[in-house]
């Protein structure tokens, strides 16, 4: 089947038209689609909020294929964080259910003037309704309302408080495969935008709609489909993931020589109580508390979705990862496991990127609003983001927004987005990812890890590193999956019944990453915004062999795109 | 005399260190030097908050002469508002004093770890010391502790409680001739960079020191500042401004042909109240009241400045302006005179700049913070931004600090800074100011209000006039003395025994500009910045003639500075 429904819901005259998309799109999909319907589509220097600005919803590629993890969501807009491109990905129910539903693209444009509105797509349809029964309430009850027990024919995608109060801060939940909101496109404020439009929920619905088998060799696509799935299982990757989810490195990277557990706002690299929120230790207590490792999707092998029960054995979160550990948890030193647990439970709830709001949270210890390692003071912070007061709009709308309202100076982000755990003194590599991404600062825009590598061979590690993950975003595959370009080459060329090869991914890859700097550049982004913040060149960190400090020059941090 | 001593302040090692300008500063003063000094000495990349960030005070190159209106003084810094370069300007009794002891430039650097100093300079020397005893309190007490009787001889720059909470709206005030804090160096936030270093005061005395008077052809130069003067008396402009200040434009700026009188976060152009805030209606209470006119300065013989009395005769403040009255007023729906008087005066109290106040508030009203027009509710934000809760915090940051907190889309701002009073959408070359200045939305920066006039030609006066106000502002004389480049040319050649025109002194201002804007591209910013908020080019106001927008186009705002 051809996915070819492009469904434009217009918010402000409640309506919703749909038409097949051009030809020019078959071959995009995921991010790269979201990033030219972004640059095609939505005024560069419109403000994020606004009427004019547009919301995609896509999936990807491979979406609604039984390659596994392929059923990643695209959520794209400017974003009211960093006033640039954004794509905010997410696991969870939605992105297969929508291919499956024959669906390319939801275009969400305008705003609602009357309340709020849910929009429902199933086998009957697409809907606009009101929806002011929904009006704000949370992600854990709403989608116990509106997924329930369907679990294996529904997704929602909503936004919980933070959403509804427009905070640059604001994901959007996703349904994960128990049927609770614990998957999030949370990066850059997708749930401020999709809030700004007055929708609240998106319930989808693909009872009837068939898995997508290409047409031609069905065969022998099935076997490739399983032998890449072997191979991942055979990863010791894996491995380690299906056992202690991302928050395994904690014990690594909490080391000496690496220093990349962000402590005190970023001020140190180690966390003296690092081990009470590491992976070994979350998976020790998941033994006696029915802990369990948990696919983000259907047909997800990998499993690196640690749920985390209290002591009485009853659930608190589902996908504590080690962003969320490290941000909420050291970056605050709050410890132990089970505090930070019950902060990521209710940063799903509310709806807010942990990332971000562990960065704000860190930024307000530092303006003394609260003491270093207050949990009960930030479990208050974040119902004060709940309920919308001053200071819980302060701290939802982010780190910057913390520093800036507080007077301080040194401000985690790049182009306005909070940092990631991953530490760019360290790890420089990072640091070439943060500052050169057209997202801001975000790990998942290529992860560059190696130590040792000349700066050179670290640009273009990053560049490199940063299309495989465009490819990947726009295949709406799992970065966990380590597909390389091959792979996608090949699923996209049989599920499509094309000719790719790597040149053919990594070009359009390459396509995708003009369109976002050229969306930044017409919104008035230039080369200062690729830039880490300046602390992070003066501050050292004590590496055994010496102070590190992030000391790439400029002139290659502007060599990563350079000739793009 | 020579004016060229520079005192290095280091708030960091509380070490004061002098030395003599080089040569080539001395034919730069107030916004030229600034300009300068910023580019050269701050790294445009840094903090503005942070230790790196300095502040510049420079008087302008008539300083301490007997030019009317020649002892403004300006502040430079990177702004906390804007991100970019600033030069905030003030009038009172600072700047004279300044020059007078033989001060080229007070360069404040680094930040105080350990609580408030202060910073007294006089014919003994300057010190810095302890001041404990005046952290917390607010402007008028503490000009009357720091100056009090002594109105013949001293100064004091002082920041309120803003600057100490380092707010990008707090200004610095300076004390006006009746020893009151009603000028201010309010514009991007200098009373947050003062805070941030630590300074809470710095006071001048000039006892002692002598008036500054050429040494070559004494009488012929006073013949000539004579002559200035009586043609400033004889110019109707002065007449209007010596008799109901900048206030008396409103009654013209509210026509409906105009539509300059901002009402309801910049959406009306007329209010219907507006009479009650008028200049005339404001002269006529004066008249019982016991208000009058008054100079800024010592020397100044416009007297532009309203002190306003209440109903018993008791001073309310001093220096209500214009743009004060138009943006806390009518832009907030706040009348009548009385209370837009009481707001003038907390904000001078606090420290804060009505301007960037006013579209603050007006942005809390569009979110429902508070209705529009309420008078008690904006007395008690403005409490708040004393005190420095969170809800204060939000306001004293700004009018964008306030549209992201509530998530707002109609951001009246250029550049971060909030707009002034003069309409865009119908003088349109004051939007071309506003979009171009490297100062940000600033009328100040080159007030260009023809109407009628080719798009092209209100580039060439944008143009023009920013680089005469470039002039003034570095003189150091009123943009109200009406001085021409010739005027300039001629004070600056005598003063300082050179040989300058019209070109020298449109060449330093080109040179100054050219500073200012290649700060701001150092610090990121580029074409997209010179633009102004989306929401003036499609919402229009409804001249006689049909609907106006901002509809210049962006090829012509770039040209306004294309081949400086």
């Amino acid at each position: 089947m051809e996915i070819d429904r492009v469904i434009r819901v217009d918010m402000t005259a409640k309506t919703i038209t749909e038409e097949t998309a051009p030809a020019s799109w078959r071959l995009l999909g995921g991010r790269a689609l979201t990033a030219q319907l972004l640059l095609d589509e939505t005024d560069p220097r419109c403000h994020p909020l606004s009427r004019e600005a547009k919301l995609f919803i896509v999936p990807g590629l491979l979406g609604g294929t039984a390659v596994t993890t392929s059923g990643r969501t695209s959520f794209g807009f400017k974003s009211p964080l960093t006033g640039g491109t954004k794509e905010s990905n997410s696991g969870g129910q939605l992105g297969h259910r929508l291919a499956r539903l024959g669906i390319k693209a939801i275009i969400i444009d305008g705003a609602s003037d009357d309340g709020w509105y849910r929009l429902d797509i199933d086998q009957h349809g697409v809907r606009l309704s009101r929806a002011d029964d929904l009006a704000g309430r949370s992600n854990y009850d709403l989608h116990r309302e509106l997924v329930g027990e369907a679990l294996a024919s529904r997704a929602a995608a909503t936004i919980g408080p933070a959403g509804e109060h427009r905070l640059a801060g604001a994901s959007v939940a996703i349904t994960d495969p128990e049927g609770r909101p614990t998957r999030h496109a949370a990066r850059g404020g997708p749930g401020a935008v999709m809030g700004a439009k007055g929708l609240k929920a998106i319930i989808v619905d693909d009872t009837g709609a068939p898995r997508i088998v290409p047409s031609e060799h069905p065969d022998e696509y099935r076997q490739e489909v399983v032998k890449f799935s072997k191979m991942i299982l055979e990863d010791p990757r894996t491995h380690n993931l299906s056992k202690t989810g991302t928050a395994g490195v904690i014990k690594f990277v909490n080391r000496d020589n690496i220093q990349s557990m962000p402590t005190r706002n970023h001020r140190h690299g180690t966390w003296s109580l690092a081990d009470t929120i590491s992976g070994q230790h979350i998976d020790e207590l998941g033994q006696t508390r029915g802990g369990k490792m948990l696919p983000c999707m259907a047909g997800c092998i990998i499993k690196c979705a640690i749920l985390f029960n209290d002591e009485a054995g009853n659930h608190v979160t589902t996908a504590l990862e080690f962003e969320t550990i490290a941000l909420l948890g050291s970056n605050c030193e709050i410890g132990p496991a089970d505090a930070v647990a019950q902060l990521d439970h209710m940063c799903d709830d509310i709806g807010l990127d942990t990332i971000e709001l562990g960065n704000a949270v860190g930024v307000a210890m530092e303006a003394g609003v609260l003491p270093w390692g207050d949990w009960e003071g930030t479990k208050k912070l974040l119902e004060e983001v709940r309920s919308g007061t001053p200071l819980g709009r302060i701290i939802g709308n982010g780190a910057a927004h913390v520093a800036k309202t507080f007077g301080i100076d040194r401000v985690p982000v790049v182009k306005g987005q909070g940092l990631p755990a991953w530490e760019p003194r360290t790890l420089k590599g990072m640091g070439l990812t943060y500052a050169t991404s057209p997202q801001g600062a975000d790990h998942t825009a290529g992860m560059v890890t190696a130590r040792g590598a000349t700066a050179e061979t670290l640009v273009k590690q990053s560049r490199h590193e940063q299309l495989v993950m465009m490819a990947i975003d726009s295949a709406g595959v799992c970065q966990f999956s380590n597909a390389l370009p091959g792979d996608i080459a090949q699923f996209v060329g049989r599920r499509f019944g094309v000719d790719w090869d790597d040149e053919a991914v990594l070009a359009m890859a390459r396509a995708g990453i003009k369109a976002e700097r050229e969306f930044n550049r017409r919104a008035g982004f230039g080369k200062g915004d690729d830039r880490l913040p300046q602390w992070m060149l003066d501050e050292p960190l004590p590496l055994p062999d010496g102070p590190a400090v992030f000391d790439i020059d400029d002139s290659l941090i502007d060599a990563v795109w350079g000739d793009l």
